[in-house]
């Protein structure tokens, strides 16, 4: 198959890949779905460490998202995250779940902690069995090269239809205390909120407490992960797990107002939003990528529910694919959004600082030239003034090209 | 540009298609995009027929569609339609509105009626200015030549993206009284319910009264029209057009709940379900046609919301197009679409009667190879038997292609 590569997005770099204190990561290749590949990864964490998530909303969701919420509220601590790639164990039913549990004692035996101190978590494809035999064979060999420097064979072992692993560090200084956050996510296609196909894990040696930490986790998502969609498809195993371990000197952090609460929430939705945008650079096929920001709405959801019917209209999509500024796409887009009461005489449609559209149709300084000097750019902004209330909303997506249908015809294959 | 074949959908034969008194049509090649094609249609309608109608509820929807639905309204009965392709005068603004009046009068005064008893009907790329004096310039022709047998003409003047014309007639005896019903439409792309990008014209012989012929619009349209999806994209233009010329010589019909009501509605609807079937066939890159039937729901808007999550998912168009049994795609869009108290080890999953799911995962009867015989047909059913209700809805749609990104990325050049 024929490569297409991400839009303005490099792998990252090891040497800026910065371990966290209370983890540490082991890699295999398990053989799962394809053989010489790593597909395995085990985060072990440290004893007190804390983990938060948020979850797919799928009804159909995955046997590892069952059994990794019951593990998160049992009151033992989790001690350690076993991702595998080539295998969703999704539409598995019983059996699905009963082979994630399997996968985690097996894991549990090998770190002398209990099963339900593992949080599973399965990519790949639907409807298949998990082939837990292989995952056991592949533990120990994870488990004996964990390091807390891994996190670059980590971030390549959770990868599927991905071209470029997604990772990175941000350092945070709090009352003097040199703070790191850490994060790897995976995802390419079945990319839409609630959550995206994808997994992605963020780590940081701040103490913070469990409820804030769940605060934290969900915002971070709604401001990230939330906001993006490749293909509008939800899928069944998103997972995105903040882990706290507390190892840096600075003192629990429990409350989101303050001055320690608001750098690391800052930091940690910096990280989630970096890997949120990855994500859609590296979305299935795509060339562009795209940012949809709504502006002047009554309302966040009415912002984001047009931005959405932006973001993914196959036409509009296909009309940036082909750089063509076919604009009038995005107006039937808007108008087709659901805004009952939307009056489309009254907005504006930018792309980038060119004026397209206003008073209901072609702004009369709009050239065609103009709008064609944006289309050929591989980052573009797409803005819409909705001129009837202060909310706004901002969403990223990619184009859709051939090799979105060629990738996703072929991914069994 | 490779042409691809629509899925089990021939052209009409010009000798089936039955002319219906009253109604009588003209066409001419107007250069409004291109040279050398058929793209403007006069349909001139006897004095005393009644025309009714469904439009887009895109709030962005098209001066045209902003017009006709004024002049529908007014007392003095509609005297003729006029179609253009190649121009939508969508997203056009005041001008746009002006440039339909201007056409309705031009028409008009060659008719010899007001400019109010024209309706007007636009289709093709957005936010272009109408070209209005190509419109008045290319009339004189299509008046010359209207006859009531320009039917097959009349289905090829409609056209934009549409490989193959769309047209169907069928006949009903009523009381000893032979009547007439003929149906064009066109469509292709930006298909999505409420309503698709098309636009569709049924004429009968019948008298039937106003109220009745509103009723009856509706009807067939929600069982026909807003049944599809090619793209999920809801033009700015659709509008299906229903017209009783009453020139049979079966009395007036007035009551949907008498025989003769009864008779012309499911004629009228099997015309309409005819059409919106050949739009989806003939959907943009389409090589399947997959009717997606969700039974056994709480509400039929229930079974719609399962059916569309399905019908538009693009994991499950691609896995379609590439013959892949790739089925864990539709449990996943099962699952995102929206039905929280959805349990999802009640439901069955069929394609065609191959059970495929049940119990949340792999039914045991279930071979790869009857999934990969079914998947290799052109036309599939996706059966979900959701055991929670009695409501059942039936979709139609198609797979994604290649050819459907080819279509829309080259659609304006």
């Amino acid at each position: 198959m024929q490569i297409v590569m991400p839009v303005n997005l490099t792998p990252p770099v090891a040497a800026e890949l910065l371990p966290v204190a209370g983890v540490s990561l082991g890699i295999a290749e398990a053989n799962i779905k394809r053989e010489k590949r790593k597909d395995l990864l085990v985060m072990q964490l440290s004893d007190g460490a804390r983990v938060a998530g948020v979850f797919t909303r799928n009804r159909f969701c995955a046997a590892p998202v069952t059994v990794a919420r019951e593990h998160l509220v049992q009151p033992d601590g989790i001690r350690a995250l076993l991702v595998n790639t080539g295998n969703a164990n999704a539409g598995t039913g019983e059996q699905g779940v009963q082979d994630a549990r399997t996968s985690c004692a097996a894991l549990a035996g090998l770190l002398g902690c209990k099963p339900c101190q593992i949080l599973p978590f399965s990519t790949g494809v639907i409807m298949e069995p998990l082939p837990v035999a292989k995952i056991a064979a592949g533990l120990p060999g994870a488990v004996a090269n964990m390091r807390p420097d891994n996190w670059p064979a980590a971030a390549e072992a959770i990868m599927t239809t991905d071209i470029v692993a997604k990772a990175v560090s941000r350092q945070v200084t709090i009352d003097g205390v040199r703070i790191t956050i850490t994060g790897i996510a995976k995802g390419s296609g079945m990319i839409h909120p609630n959550m995206a196909t994808m997994l992605g894990y963020i780590a940081t040696d701040a103490a913070i407490a469990q409820p804030l930490l769940q605060e934290m986790v969900s915002q971070a998502a709604n401001r990230s992960f939330n906001c993006i969609t490749v293909d509008g498809d939800t899928s069944t195993n998103d997972a995105l797990m903040l882990i706290a371990t507390g190892k840096s000197a600075l003192p629990e952090t429990g409350s989101a107002d303050s001055a320690a609460g608001r750098a690391l929430q800052a930091a940690i939705s910096e990280v989630a939003i970096f890997l949120a945008q990855a994500i859609v650079r590296d979305g299935e096929g795509a060339t562009k990528f795209i940012t949809v920001q709504v502006e002047g709405g009554t309302s966040e959801d009415e912002c984001r529910q047009i931005g959405y019917a932006i973001a993914r209209s196959p036409l509009v999509k296909t009309a940036f694919f082909a750089s063509d500024p076919n604009l009038g796409r995005i107006l039937a887009a808007i108008g087709y959004a659901g805004i009952d009461d939307l009056d489309v005489t009254a907005l504006k449609l930018y792309l980038d600082e060119v004026l397209v559209a206003e008073r209901g149709g072609r702004a009369a300084s709009y050239r065609e030239e103009d709008g064609q000097r944006v289309m050929r750019q591989s980052d573009i902004t797409i803005r819409v003034v909705l001129d009837r209330g202060k909310a706004v909303a901002t969403l990223w997506t990619c184009d859709f090209s051939y090799d979105y249908v060629k990738i996703n015809a072929s991914y069994r294959s």
